[in-house]
Protein backbone atom coordinates (compact mmCIF):
# COMPACT_ATOMS: atom_id res chain seq x y z
CA UNK A 1 0.00 0.00 0.00
CA UNK A 2 1.40 3.49 -1.16
CA UNK A 3 1.00 5.68 1.27
CA UNK A 4 -1.72 7.55 -1.27
CA UNK A 5 -3.70 4.44 -1.67
CA UNK A 6 -6.50 5.87 1.20
CA UNK A 7 -6.07 9.77 -0.33
CA UNK A 8 -9.48 11.07 -1.55
CA UNK A 9 -9.63 14.47 -3.74
CA UNK A 10 -13.40 15.48 -3.18
CA UNK A 11 -14.67 17.40 -6.47
CA UNK A 12 -14.85 20.68 -4.55
CA UNK A 13 -11.57 21.13 -3.90
CA UNK A 14 -10.92 21.24 -7.54
CA UNK A 15 -14.25 23.17 -8.81
CA UNK A 16 -12.67 24.42 -11.53
CA UNK A 17 -12.46 20.86 -12.84
CA UNK A 18 -15.12 19.04 -15.31
CA UNK A 19 -15.57 15.33 -14.10
CA UNK A 20 -13.48 14.17 -16.98
CA UNK A 21 -11.15 16.38 -15.73
CA UNK A 22 -11.10 15.69 -12.18
CA UNK A 23 -10.98 11.83 -13.32
CA UNK A 24 -8.08 12.33 -15.49
CA UNK A 25 -6.10 14.41 -12.97
CA UNK A 26 -6.29 12.19 -10.24
CA UNK A 27 -5.60 9.08 -12.34
CA UNK A 28 -2.73 11.14 -13.44
CA UNK A 29 -1.16 11.05 -9.71
CA UNK A 30 -2.44 7.79 -8.47
CA UNK A 31 -5.17 9.08 -6.65
CA UNK A 32 -7.48 6.04 -5.98
CA UNK A 33 -11.01 8.07 -4.43
CA UNK A 34 -12.83 11.13 -5.44
CA UNK A 35 -15.79 12.66 -3.53
CA UNK A 36 -18.32 13.68 -5.77
CA UNK A 37 -21.27 16.42 -5.76
CA UNK A 38 -24.54 16.03 -6.76
CA UNK A 39 -24.83 18.94 -8.79
CA UNK A 40 -21.82 18.20 -11.66
CA UNK A 41 -23.22 14.52 -11.03
CA UNK A 42 -26.20 15.22 -12.22
CA UNK A 43 -25.10 17.29 -14.93
CA UNK A 44 -22.67 14.99 -16.45
CA UNK A 45 -25.44 11.73 -15.26
CA UNK A 46 -24.93 9.59 -12.59
CA UNK A 47 -24.37 6.70 -14.21
CA UNK A 48 -22.34 8.30 -16.89
CA UNK A 49 -20.40 9.64 -14.05
CA UNK A 50 -19.71 6.47 -11.90
CA UNK A 51 -18.56 5.00 -15.51
CA UNK A 52 -16.04 7.68 -16.47
CA UNK A 53 -14.68 7.57 -12.60
CA UNK A 54 -14.63 3.79 -12.67
CA UNK A 55 -12.95 3.61 -16.07
CA UNK A 56 -9.74 5.67 -14.08
CA UNK A 57 -9.66 3.37 -11.50
CA UNK A 58 -11.48 5.41 -9.14
CA UNK A 59 -13.45 4.87 -6.41
CA UNK A 60 -16.37 7.08 -5.28
CA UNK A 61 -15.81 7.60 -1.57
CA UNK A 62 -18.73 9.92 -0.57
CA UNK A 63 -21.92 11.50 -2.67
CA UNK A 64 -22.50 14.86 -1.51
CA UNK A 65 -25.24 15.75 -0.44
CA UNK A 66 -28.53 14.97 0.99
CA UNK A 67 -30.00 16.32 3.63
CA UNK A 68 -32.01 19.72 4.27
CA UNK A 69 -34.39 18.03 6.29
CA UNK A 70 -35.59 20.42 9.44
CA UNK A 71 -38.48 21.86 7.51
CA UNK A 72 -41.58 21.40 8.99
CA UNK A 73 -44.37 21.98 7.02
CA UNK A 74 -45.90 19.31 5.13
CA UNK A 75 -45.15 20.09 1.69
CA UNK A 76 -41.36 21.29 2.17
CA UNK A 77 -40.68 18.02 4.21
CA UNK A 78 -42.25 15.89 1.38
CA UNK A 79 -40.36 17.90 -1.44
CA UNK A 80 -37.07 17.44 0.74
CA UNK A 81 -38.03 13.52 1.73
CA UNK A 82 -38.15 12.94 -2.69
CA UNK A 83 -34.98 15.17 -3.09
CA UNK A 84 -32.94 13.01 -0.39
CA UNK A 85 -34.70 9.62 -2.12
CA UNK A 86 -32.98 11.46 -5.77
CA UNK A 87 -29.99 11.61 -3.99
CA UNK A 88 -30.03 8.06 -2.64
CA UNK A 89 -30.21 6.80 -6.05
CA UNK A 90 -28.01 9.20 -7.77
CA UNK A 91 -25.31 7.69 -4.95
CA UNK A 92 -26.05 4.22 -5.98
CA UNK A 93 -25.89 5.15 -9.53
CA UNK A 94 -22.53 6.52 -9.32
CA UNK A 95 -21.39 3.21 -6.91
CA UNK A 96 -21.19 5.96 -4.37
CA UNK A 97 -20.98 3.82 -0.74
CA UNK A 98 -21.67 6.87 1.45
CA UNK A 99 -24.06 9.24 1.03
CA UNK A 100 -23.40 12.38 3.12
CA UNK A 101 -26.12 14.18 4.95
CA UNK A 102 -25.69 17.81 5.64
CA UNK A 103 -28.87 18.07 8.00
CA UNK A 104 -30.33 21.57 7.51
CA UNK A 105 -30.82 24.50 9.71
CA UNK A 106 -33.65 26.42 11.33
CA UNK A 107 -36.55 26.79 8.89
CA UNK A 108 -37.69 30.20 8.94
CA UNK A 109 -39.87 31.42 12.20
CA UNK A 110 -39.84 30.70 15.57
CA UNK A 111 -38.55 27.31 16.33
CA UNK A 112 -35.99 25.36 18.64
CA UNK A 113 -32.88 23.32 17.20
CA UNK A 114 -34.09 20.33 19.68
CA UNK A 115 -37.14 20.17 17.41
CA UNK A 116 -35.70 20.59 14.41
CA UNK A 117 -33.13 17.79 15.28
CA UNK A 118 -36.61 15.33 16.03
CA UNK A 119 -37.52 16.58 12.54
CA UNK A 120 -34.28 15.35 10.64
CA UNK A 121 -34.26 12.01 12.97
CA UNK A 122 -38.00 11.51 11.75
CA UNK A 123 -36.81 12.11 7.82
CA UNK A 124 -33.88 9.13 8.66
CA UNK A 125 -36.27 7.18 9.88
CA UNK A 126 -38.01 7.26 6.19
CA UNK A 127 -34.67 7.91 4.13
CA UNK A 128 -32.62 5.06 6.16
CA UNK A 129 -34.10 2.10 4.67
CA UNK A 130 -34.62 3.46 1.69
CA UNK A 131 -30.38 4.10 1.36
CA UNK A 132 -30.03 0.54 2.30
CA UNK A 133 -32.52 -1.16 -0.20
CA UNK A 134 -29.98 0.39 -2.58
CA UNK A 135 -26.67 -0.27 -0.46
CA UNK A 136 -26.08 3.31 -0.16
CA UNK A 137 -25.05 4.06 3.42
CA UNK A 138 -26.21 7.57 5.21
CA UNK A 139 -23.36 9.45 6.61
CA UNK A 140 -24.24 12.52 9.29
CA UNK A 141 -22.10 15.16 9.17
CA UNK A 142 -21.77 17.52 12.19
CA UNK A 143 -20.71 21.08 10.95
CA UNK A 144 -19.39 23.87 12.70
CA UNK A 145 -21.55 25.42 15.09
CA UNK A 146 -21.07 28.63 13.04
CA UNK A 147 -23.56 26.89 10.47
CA UNK A 148 -26.19 26.00 12.89
CA UNK A 149 -28.99 28.48 12.08
CA UNK A 150 -29.00 27.95 8.46
CA UNK A 151 -26.85 24.82 7.59
CA UNK A 152 -26.76 21.94 10.47
CA UNK A 153 -28.58 22.05 13.35
CA UNK A 154 -26.34 18.95 14.06
CA UNK A 155 -23.24 21.14 15.36
CA UNK A 156 -21.01 18.56 17.02
CA UNK A 157 -19.69 14.54 16.73
CA UNK A 158 -22.02 13.83 20.07
CA UNK A 159 -25.23 15.60 18.12
CA UNK A 160 -24.44 13.29 14.98
CA UNK A 161 -24.00 10.59 16.42
CA UNK A 162 -27.11 10.50 19.22
CA UNK A 163 -28.68 10.63 15.89
CA UNK A 164 -27.48 7.99 13.70
CA UNK A 165 -27.20 5.16 16.96
CA UNK A 166 -31.12 5.43 16.84
CA UNK A 167 -30.33 3.29 13.42
CA UNK A 168 -28.57 0.62 12.57
CA UNK A 169 -24.72 1.56 11.96
CA UNK A 170 -24.79 -0.39 8.72
CA UNK A 171 -27.25 1.93 7.82
CA UNK A 172 -26.79 5.65 9.27
CA UNK A 173 -22.95 6.51 10.21
CA UNK A 174 -21.10 10.30 10.85
CA UNK A 175 -18.69 11.80 8.62
CA UNK A 176 -15.95 13.08 10.89
CA UNK A 177 -14.73 16.28 9.54
CA UNK A 178 -11.64 18.71 11.01
CA UNK A 179 -12.68 21.46 9.75
CA UNK A 180 -16.17 21.09 11.71
CA UNK A 181 -14.72 19.15 14.44
CA UNK A 182 -11.49 20.81 15.39
CA UNK A 183 -12.23 23.20 18.45
CA UNK A 184 -14.66 20.69 20.27
CA UNK A 185 -12.42 19.00 23.27
CA UNK A 186 -15.12 16.57 23.81
CA UNK A 187 -14.05 15.03 20.29
CA UNK A 188 -12.18 12.72 20.91
CA UNK A 189 -14.52 11.14 23.14
CA UNK A 190 -16.63 10.92 20.81
CA UNK A 191 -14.25 9.92 18.03
CA UNK A 192 -13.58 6.60 20.19
CA UNK A 193 -17.70 5.98 20.52
CA UNK A 194 -17.58 6.44 16.81
CA UNK A 195 -15.33 3.85 16.38
CA UNK A 196 -16.72 1.34 19.09
CA UNK A 197 -20.16 1.61 16.92
CA UNK A 198 -18.84 1.48 13.43
CA UNK A 199 -20.43 4.43 12.92
CA UNK A 200 -17.58 6.02 11.09
CA UNK A 201 -18.58 6.36 7.27
CA UNK A 202 -16.20 8.74 5.98
CA UNK A 203 -13.04 11.23 7.09
CA UNK A 204 -12.81 14.61 5.73
CA UNK A 205 -10.07 17.13 5.93
CA UNK A 206 -9.74 21.12 5.51
CA UNK A 207 -7.55 23.23 7.71
CA UNK A 208 -8.69 26.36 9.90
CA UNK A 209 -7.70 29.79 8.67
CA UNK A 210 -8.97 33.37 9.04
CA UNK A 211 -9.98 35.77 8.82
CA UNK A 212 -13.14 33.94 7.56
CA UNK A 213 -14.79 35.13 4.79
CA UNK A 214 -18.15 36.81 4.24
CA UNK A 215 -20.55 34.25 3.90
CA UNK A 216 -18.12 31.86 6.28
CA UNK A 217 -18.03 29.06 3.19
CA UNK A 218 -15.28 29.61 0.73
CA UNK A 219 -12.28 30.24 3.02
CA UNK A 220 -10.99 26.85 3.89
CA UNK A 221 -7.16 26.02 4.39
CA UNK A 222 -5.24 24.38 2.22
CA UNK A 223 -4.19 21.28 4.44
CA UNK A 224 -1.15 22.67 6.98
CA UNK A 225 -2.15 26.46 6.18
CA UNK A 226 -3.80 27.00 9.96
CA UNK A 227 -4.12 25.57 13.21
CA UNK A 228 -5.51 22.12 12.80
CA UNK A 229 -3.77 18.88 14.02
CA UNK A 230 -4.69 17.10 10.96
CA UNK A 231 -2.52 14.03 11.79
CA UNK A 232 -4.47 14.05 14.93
CA UNK A 233 -7.58 13.67 13.31
CA UNK A 234 -6.33 10.75 10.75
CA UNK A 235 -4.88 8.97 14.09
CA UNK A 236 -7.67 9.61 16.40
CA UNK A 237 -9.85 7.85 13.37
CA UNK A 238 -7.31 5.57 12.83
CA UNK A 239 -6.98 4.36 16.43
CA UNK A 240 -10.49 3.94 16.44
CA UNK A 241 -10.73 1.94 13.56
CA UNK A 242 -11.19 4.08 10.62
CA UNK A 243 -9.36 2.41 7.68
CA UNK A 244 -11.07 3.75 4.64
CA UNK A 245 -10.74 6.85 2.29
CA UNK A 246 -9.47 10.20 3.58
CA UNK A 247 -10.85 13.25 1.86
CA UNK A 248 -9.18 16.29 0.91
CA UNK A 249 -12.52 18.57 0.94
CA UNK A 250 -11.35 22.40 1.01
CA UNK A 251 -14.10 25.25 -0.35
CA UNK A 252 -11.41 27.90 -1.49
CA UNK A 253 -11.73 30.35 -3.73
CA UNK A 254 -8.21 30.81 -3.47
CA UNK A 255 -7.90 27.56 -4.71
CA UNK A 256 -10.33 27.46 -7.33
CA UNK A 257 -8.78 30.12 -9.05
CA UNK A 258 -5.68 28.31 -9.98
CA UNK A 259 -4.31 25.57 -11.86
CA UNK A 260 -6.76 22.25 -10.96
CA UNK A 261 -3.16 19.88 -11.46
CA UNK A 262 -0.87 22.41 -9.74
CA UNK A 263 -3.43 22.28 -6.55
CA UNK A 264 -4.08 18.66 -6.55
CA UNK A 265 0.07 18.55 -6.63
CA UNK A 266 -0.19 20.50 -4.04
CA UNK A 267 -3.07 18.69 -1.80
CA UNK A 268 -1.14 15.27 -2.02
CA UNK A 269 2.07 16.94 -0.99
CA UNK A 270 0.33 18.62 2.27
CA UNK A 271 -1.28 15.50 2.96
CA UNK A 272 1.83 13.84 2.59
CA UNK A 273 3.38 16.32 5.34
CA UNK A 274 0.89 17.20 7.67
CA UNK A 275 -1.80 14.08 7.81
CA UNK A 276 0.40 10.48 6.62
CA UNK A 277 1.73 8.83 9.60
CA UNK A 278 5.38 10.20 10.22
CA UNK A 279 8.07 7.61 9.71
CA UNK A 280 8.57 5.18 12.63
CA UNK A 281 12.11 5.52 14.33
CA UNK A 282 12.77 2.09 14.88
CA UNK A 283 14.75 1.46 17.77
CA UNK A 284 17.66 -0.59 17.85
CA UNK A 285 17.69 -2.55 21.41
CA UNK A 286 21.42 -2.47 21.98
CA UNK A 287 22.02 1.77 20.91
CA UNK A 288 19.09 2.56 23.14
CA UNK A 289 20.47 0.00 25.88
CA UNK A 290 23.98 1.64 25.35
CA UNK A 291 22.85 5.02 25.45
CA UNK A 292 20.95 3.73 28.78
CA UNK A 293 24.03 2.57 30.14
CA UNK A 294 26.17 5.82 29.35
CA UNK B 1 -38.87 47.96 39.53
CA UNK B 2 -39.79 49.31 35.89
CA UNK B 3 -38.50 46.82 33.18
CA UNK B 4 -35.62 48.22 32.00
CA UNK B 5 -34.21 48.20 35.77
CA UNK B 6 -32.24 45.45 34.56
CA UNK B 7 -31.59 46.80 31.05
CA UNK B 8 -27.86 48.20 30.23
CA UNK B 9 -26.27 49.32 27.07
CA UNK B 10 -23.27 48.21 25.86
CA UNK B 11 -21.00 50.88 23.91
CA UNK B 12 -20.42 48.67 21.24
CA UNK B 13 -24.08 48.64 20.20
CA UNK B 14 -23.65 52.58 19.58
CA UNK B 15 -19.92 53.14 18.80
CA UNK B 16 -21.33 56.17 16.64
CA UNK B 17 -22.19 57.94 20.52
CA UNK B 18 -19.17 59.28 22.27
CA UNK B 19 -19.08 58.66 25.92
CA UNK B 20 -20.99 62.32 26.84
CA UNK B 21 -23.64 61.53 23.89
CA UNK B 22 -23.70 57.61 25.73
CA UNK B 23 -24.41 58.71 29.37
CA UNK B 24 -26.61 61.76 28.01
CA UNK B 25 -28.52 59.13 26.02
CA UNK B 26 -29.24 56.84 28.09
CA UNK B 27 -30.38 59.16 31.03
CA UNK B 28 -32.64 60.84 28.57
CA UNK B 29 -34.30 56.96 28.17
CA UNK B 30 -34.42 55.90 31.69
CA UNK B 31 -31.93 53.50 30.68
CA UNK B 32 -29.54 52.72 34.21
CA UNK B 33 -26.51 50.71 33.24
CA UNK B 34 -23.66 51.02 30.34
CA UNK B 35 -21.17 48.49 29.45
CA UNK B 36 -18.15 50.11 28.59
CA UNK B 37 -14.92 49.54 26.28
CA UNK B 38 -11.48 50.31 27.05
CA UNK B 39 -10.62 52.25 24.04
CA UNK B 40 -13.16 55.06 24.52
CA UNK B 41 -12.56 54.77 28.21
CA UNK B 42 -8.82 55.02 28.48
CA UNK B 43 -9.07 58.43 25.56
CA UNK B 44 -11.80 59.96 27.99
CA UNK B 45 -9.89 58.77 31.34
CA UNK B 46 -10.87 55.99 33.31
CA UNK B 47 -11.60 58.55 36.26
CA UNK B 48 -13.63 60.99 33.94
CA UNK B 49 -15.60 58.61 32.51
CA UNK B 50 -16.78 57.24 35.55
CA UNK B 51 -17.60 60.42 37.04
CA UNK B 52 -19.42 61.27 33.71
CA UNK B 53 -21.76 58.08 33.86
CA UNK B 54 -22.19 58.43 37.72
CA UNK B 55 -23.57 62.24 37.14
CA UNK B 56 -26.14 60.54 34.86
CA UNK B 57 -27.33 58.62 36.94
CA UNK B 58 -25.70 55.06 35.57
CA UNK B 59 -23.51 52.24 36.69
CA UNK B 60 -21.31 50.42 34.92
CA UNK B 61 -21.89 46.37 34.90
CA UNK B 62 -18.72 45.57 33.14
CA UNK B 63 -15.64 46.55 31.37
CA UNK B 64 -14.82 45.19 28.28
CA UNK B 65 -12.07 43.70 27.87
CA UNK B 66 -9.09 41.90 29.22
CA UNK B 67 -7.77 38.65 28.44
CA UNK B 68 -5.87 37.81 25.26
CA UNK B 69 -3.72 35.21 27.84
CA UNK B 70 -2.72 32.78 25.62
CA UNK B 71 0.87 33.81 24.64
CA UNK B 72 3.91 31.12 25.16
CA UNK B 73 6.72 33.15 24.54
CA UNK B 74 7.97 34.82 28.01
CA UNK B 75 7.96 38.69 27.05
CA UNK B 76 4.51 38.73 25.06
CA UNK B 77 2.98 36.89 28.31
CA UNK B 78 4.50 39.46 30.87
CA UNK B 79 3.06 42.21 28.33
CA UNK B 80 0.00 40.63 28.42
CA UNK B 81 -0.23 40.26 31.78
CA UNK B 82 1.03 43.85 32.18
CA UNK B 83 -2.17 44.80 30.11
CA UNK B 84 -4.48 42.98 32.23
CA UNK B 85 -3.32 44.79 35.40
CA UNK B 86 -3.91 48.11 33.80
CA UNK B 87 -7.33 46.63 32.59
CA UNK B 88 -8.43 45.63 36.33
CA UNK B 89 -7.07 49.16 37.63
CA UNK B 90 -9.39 51.19 34.57
CA UNK B 91 -12.03 48.84 35.57
CA UNK B 92 -12.09 49.74 39.66
CA UNK B 93 -11.50 53.45 38.36
CA UNK B 94 -14.31 53.77 36.18
CA UNK B 95 -16.81 51.69 38.86
CA UNK B 96 -17.37 48.60 36.52
CA UNK B 97 -17.58 45.28 38.89
CA UNK B 98 -16.77 43.38 36.33
CA UNK B 99 -13.79 43.09 33.68
CA UNK B 100 -14.84 41.24 31.38
CA UNK B 101 -11.39 38.71 29.82
CA UNK B 102 -11.97 37.52 26.06
CA UNK B 103 -9.12 34.52 26.84
CA UNK B 104 -7.61 34.78 23.42
CA UNK B 105 -6.87 32.51 20.57
CA UNK B 106 -4.33 30.25 19.03
CA UNK B 107 -0.55 31.48 19.65
CA UNK B 108 1.07 31.58 16.21
CA UNK B 109 3.22 27.91 15.56
CA UNK B 110 2.24 24.29 16.61
CA UNK B 111 -0.21 24.38 19.54
CA UNK B 112 -3.38 22.97 21.27
CA UNK B 113 -6.24 24.57 22.43
CA UNK B 114 -5.74 22.42 25.52
CA UNK B 115 -1.48 24.12 26.42
CA UNK B 116 -3.52 27.32 25.68
CA UNK B 117 -5.87 27.26 27.73
CA UNK B 118 -3.98 25.97 30.83
CA UNK B 119 -1.80 29.22 30.04
CA UNK B 120 -5.19 31.28 30.63
CA UNK B 121 -5.05 29.22 34.15
CA UNK B 122 -1.87 30.16 35.18
CA UNK B 123 -2.57 34.07 34.16
CA UNK B 124 -5.65 33.92 36.35
CA UNK B 125 -3.67 32.85 39.05
CA UNK B 126 -1.56 36.19 38.70
CA UNK B 127 -4.81 38.26 37.96
CA UNK B 128 -7.43 37.12 40.21
CA UNK B 129 -5.82 38.63 43.40
CA UNK B 130 -4.82 41.60 41.77
CA UNK B 131 -8.19 42.15 40.59
CA UNK B 132 -10.05 41.23 43.94
CA UNK B 133 -7.40 43.67 45.38
CA UNK B 134 -9.25 46.25 43.15
CA UNK B 135 -12.48 45.23 43.99
CA UNK B 136 -13.11 44.02 40.49
CA UNK B 137 -14.28 40.67 39.45
CA UNK B 138 -12.68 38.56 36.36
CA UNK B 139 -15.41 37.19 34.05
CA UNK B 140 -13.99 34.75 31.61
CA UNK B 141 -16.49 35.31 28.20
CA UNK B 142 -16.77 31.79 26.10
CA UNK B 143 -16.62 33.35 22.84
CA UNK B 144 -18.37 31.20 19.79
CA UNK B 145 -16.25 28.22 18.34
CA UNK B 146 -15.45 30.66 15.01
CA UNK B 147 -13.63 32.34 17.00
CA UNK B 148 -11.56 29.59 18.79
CA UNK B 149 -8.32 30.11 16.27
CA UNK B 150 -7.93 33.78 17.03
CA UNK B 151 -10.02 35.19 19.54
CA UNK B 152 -10.71 32.63 22.10
CA UNK B 153 -9.98 28.96 23.03
CA UNK B 154 -12.64 28.97 25.45
CA UNK B 155 -15.26 27.99 23.12
CA UNK B 156 -18.32 26.89 25.77
CA UNK B 157 -19.68 27.81 29.31
CA UNK B 158 -18.65 24.50 30.14
CA UNK B 159 -15.05 25.42 29.76
CA UNK B 160 -15.29 28.82 31.20
CA UNK B 161 -16.85 27.64 33.93
CA UNK B 162 -13.66 24.69 34.35
CA UNK B 163 -11.74 27.34 34.06
CA UNK B 164 -13.39 30.16 36.56
CA UNK B 165 -13.77 27.37 39.34
CA UNK B 166 -10.37 26.69 39.69
CA UNK B 167 -10.77 30.03 42.24
CA UNK B 168 -13.17 31.81 44.62
CA UNK B 169 -16.22 32.75 43.00
CA UNK B 170 -16.17 36.68 44.36
CA UNK B 171 -13.21 36.47 42.56
CA UNK B 172 -13.82 34.85 38.87
CA UNK B 173 -17.02 34.55 37.19
CA UNK B 174 -18.11 33.92 33.81
CA UNK B 175 -20.06 35.86 30.75
CA UNK B 176 -23.42 34.71 29.87
CA UNK B 177 -23.42 35.76 26.31
CA UNK B 178 -26.59 34.43 23.73
CA UNK B 179 -24.77 35.01 20.81
CA UNK B 180 -21.79 32.35 21.85
CA UNK B 181 -24.01 29.97 23.36
CA UNK B 182 -27.33 29.57 21.48
CA UNK B 183 -26.03 26.62 19.55
CA UNK B 184 -24.89 24.78 22.17
CA UNK B 185 -27.34 22.02 23.62
CA UNK B 186 -25.60 21.36 27.08
CA UNK B 187 -26.01 24.80 27.79
CA UNK B 188 -29.02 24.80 29.86
CA UNK B 189 -27.49 21.92 32.46
CA UNK B 190 -24.24 24.55 32.46
CA UNK B 191 -26.26 27.50 33.08
CA UNK B 192 -27.21 25.73 35.82
CA UNK B 193 -24.19 24.71 37.36
CA UNK B 194 -22.93 28.22 36.57
CA UNK B 195 -26.09 29.36 39.17
CA UNK B 196 -25.79 27.30 41.61
CA UNK B 197 -22.05 28.30 41.87
CA UNK B 198 -22.49 32.07 41.92
CA UNK B 199 -20.67 32.51 38.76
CA UNK B 200 -22.21 34.90 36.32
CA UNK B 201 -20.75 37.30 36.37
CA UNK B 202 -22.77 39.29 33.16
CA UNK B 203 -25.05 38.43 30.80
CA UNK B 204 -25.21 39.52 27.37
CA UNK B 205 -27.61 39.19 24.70
CA UNK B 206 -27.09 40.02 20.70
CA UNK B 207 -28.80 37.57 18.25
CA UNK B 208 -27.70 35.49 15.55
CA UNK B 209 -28.37 36.60 11.92
CA UNK B 210 -26.96 35.29 8.35
CA UNK B 211 -24.86 35.81 6.46
CA UNK B 212 -21.70 35.96 8.35
CA UNK B 213 -19.51 39.24 7.43
CA UNK B 214 -16.36 38.77 6.36
CA UNK B 215 -14.45 38.50 9.59
CA UNK B 216 -17.24 37.25 11.57
CA UNK B 217 -17.14 39.74 13.77
CA UNK B 218 -19.77 42.58 12.78
CA UNK B 219 -22.91 41.03 11.80
CA UNK B 220 -24.43 40.82 15.40
CA UNK B 221 -28.32 41.23 15.01
CA UNK B 222 -30.83 43.36 16.63
CA UNK B 223 -32.61 41.79 19.27
CA UNK B 224 -35.83 40.07 17.56
CA UNK B 225 -33.55 39.90 13.89
CA UNK B 226 -32.70 36.56 14.22
CA UNK B 227 -33.27 32.96 15.20
CA UNK B 228 -32.15 33.19 19.34
CA UNK B 229 -34.51 32.50 21.75
CA UNK B 230 -33.33 35.76 24.07
CA UNK B 231 -36.24 34.99 26.43
CA UNK B 232 -35.37 31.68 26.77
CA UNK B 233 -31.60 32.81 28.34
CA UNK B 234 -33.08 35.84 30.29
CA UNK B 235 -35.18 33.48 31.84
CA UNK B 236 -32.26 30.37 32.51
CA UNK B 237 -30.55 33.07 34.23
CA UNK B 238 -33.09 33.88 36.54
CA UNK B 239 -34.07 30.94 37.17
CA UNK B 240 -30.06 30.05 37.71
CA UNK B 241 -30.07 32.79 40.56
CA UNK B 242 -28.64 35.84 38.07
CA UNK B 243 -30.57 39.69 39.19
CA UNK B 244 -27.64 41.72 37.69
CA UNK B 245 -27.51 43.74 34.54
CA UNK B 246 -28.74 42.61 30.86
CA UNK B 247 -26.54 44.06 28.55
CA UNK B 248 -27.67 44.89 24.61
CA UNK B 249 -24.07 44.20 22.99
CA UNK B 250 -24.29 43.98 19.56
CA UNK B 251 -21.58 44.69 17.07
CA UNK B 252 -22.91 45.30 13.92
CA UNK B 253 -21.67 48.12 11.43
CA UNK B 254 -25.60 48.21 10.59
CA UNK B 255 -26.66 49.88 13.60
CA UNK B 256 -23.41 51.97 13.57
CA UNK B 257 -24.33 53.34 10.10
CA UNK B 258 -27.76 55.25 12.03
CA UNK B 259 -28.96 57.55 14.41
CA UNK B 260 -27.41 56.44 17.90
CA UNK B 261 -30.56 57.37 19.84
CA UNK B 262 -32.50 56.08 17.21
CA UNK B 263 -30.70 52.86 17.50
CA UNK B 264 -31.36 52.73 21.90
CA UNK B 265 -34.87 53.06 21.04
CA UNK B 266 -35.32 50.34 19.05
CA UNK B 267 -32.83 48.13 21.16
CA UNK B 268 -35.08 49.01 24.31
CA UNK B 269 -38.10 48.60 22.56
CA UNK B 270 -36.88 44.84 21.39
CA UNK B 271 -35.95 44.30 24.68
CA UNK B 272 -39.27 44.81 26.06
CA UNK B 273 -40.61 42.86 22.96
CA UNK B 274 -38.03 40.11 22.68
CA UNK B 275 -36.19 39.90 26.43
CA UNK B 276 -38.36 40.83 29.21
CA UNK B 277 -40.70 38.48 30.83
CA UNK B 278 -44.32 38.16 29.57
CA UNK B 279 -46.88 39.22 31.61
CA UNK B 280 -48.24 36.96 33.62
CA UNK B 281 -51.59 35.81 33.24
CA UNK B 282 -53.24 35.94 36.81
CA UNK B 283 -55.97 33.24 36.51
CA UNK B 284 -59.20 34.09 38.81
CA UNK B 285 -59.73 31.02 40.67
CA UNK B 286 -63.55 31.37 40.57
CA UNK B 287 -63.23 31.62 36.70
CA UNK B 288 -60.62 28.49 36.51
CA UNK B 289 -62.89 26.44 38.46
CA UNK B 290 -65.92 27.61 36.58
CA UNK B 291 -64.16 26.68 32.94
CA UNK B 292 -63.03 23.42 35.02
CA UNK B 293 -66.42 22.25 35.91
CA UNK B 294 -68.36 23.36 32.71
Amino acid sequence: MTGLARFSLNQQTVRQWSLPELAAGCAAEGVRHVGLWRGPVQEYGAAAAGRLVRQHGLTVSSLCRGGFLTAADPPARAAALADNRAAVEEAAEVGAAVLVLVVGGLPPGPGRLVDARERVAEALGVLAPYAAGHGVRLAIEALHPMYASDRSVVSTLRQALDLAERFPADRVGVVVDSYHLWWDDTVAGQLARAGKGGRIAALQLADWVTPLPEGALLGRGQLGDGCIDLRWFFEQAGAAGYRGPVEAEIFSTRLWSRDGAEVLAETLERYRRYVMPLPQVVADPEIVQGVTER
